[in-house]
């Protein structure tokens, strides 16, 4: 099964394809979303950013063509109010368009994803990198973060299998 | 002009068209989204409510054809992340369509809306039905109060002018 793992967020959202078993990296990386903040005030940054990744993420699952998608579950308590409303914009874009592809959903607790892929549920950023770096037995670290969180989820999803809904 | 105020939310996005100066109502209303919780798990279901919100919405503006969209700007700090964070991804979808569809987008805070409605920042749900009831001479206050919310918005928009972003 073709998985998609995707990480949120208003500025780069990572997205990592996985696929078999054990699995294989299919393809990863980040969108940047360009929309210039300083040329538009507020809202409208925030609504053409949204447009670039309804775009891109289309644009990547026509060509993917994954069978499931894989996301963090959202959570009641974050550290970060205002940039866990952000992130969820970006998240709500998301979820219209794996809902309109007719993907599978799987969602996963932050820390079950962390524990599945280190042990531990609180693992650092470098942490996560590594483990998906050796888990796929990749050269390097995938970098930025946001790819190694995306191809981390994916990789959660396959092993715990979509019928999972909100493991952890 | 014509603007559409929408008042964002998972369940139910209230939204209200007005018109001219002074400001008529063209026509107002709630999406409901009826997507079943109870069939289907978690993100499913928030899926599931946004992809409704997209047709629902998108069929709204085509029927409607306003040239600007007024909506309540985010802010840092809510009482309920949580309802924040779920009202985000329904904003999210929202922020999308009015893109989409090229309309001049214009924010207030919250604060200023009903400032600008009633004359003080902190009335009431009973409060806002009422002012807008008054300031449009309906024959009663509009239900359920995301109704009255966007309608509210709406009106605060033709006030200011399109023009005044994220306006208080």
């Amino acid at each position: 099964m073709r998985i998609l793992g995707i990480d949120p967020g208003l500025r780069v959202t990572g997205y990592g394809c996985v696929e078999g078993d054990p699995a294989r990296l299919v393809e990863a990386g980040v969108f940047r979303l360009r929309a210039d903040e300083a040329a538009q005030a507020g809202g409208e940054a925030v609504s053409a950013r949204l447009e670039e990744l309804d775009a891109d993420l289309r644009g990547a699952i026509e060509r993917l063509r994954p069978e499931a998608a894989a996301v963090e579950a959202i959570f009641a308590h974050y550290k970060h109010p205002a940039t866990a409303i952000a992130m969820a914009h970006a998240r709500g874009v998301i979820l219209l368009n794996i809902r309109r592809a007719g993907l599978r959903l799987v969602e996963f607790k932050p820390n079950a994803v962390k524990k599945f892929l280190t042990g531990h549920g609180h693992a650092s950023k470098e942490q996560m990198q590594e483990a998906v770096r050796s888990r796929l037995g990749l050269p390097a670290r995938p970098e930025p973060a946001d790819v190694a969180d995306a191809i981390a989820i994916a990789l959660c999803a396959a092993w715990r299998g979509v019928d999972a809904r909100t493991g952890g």
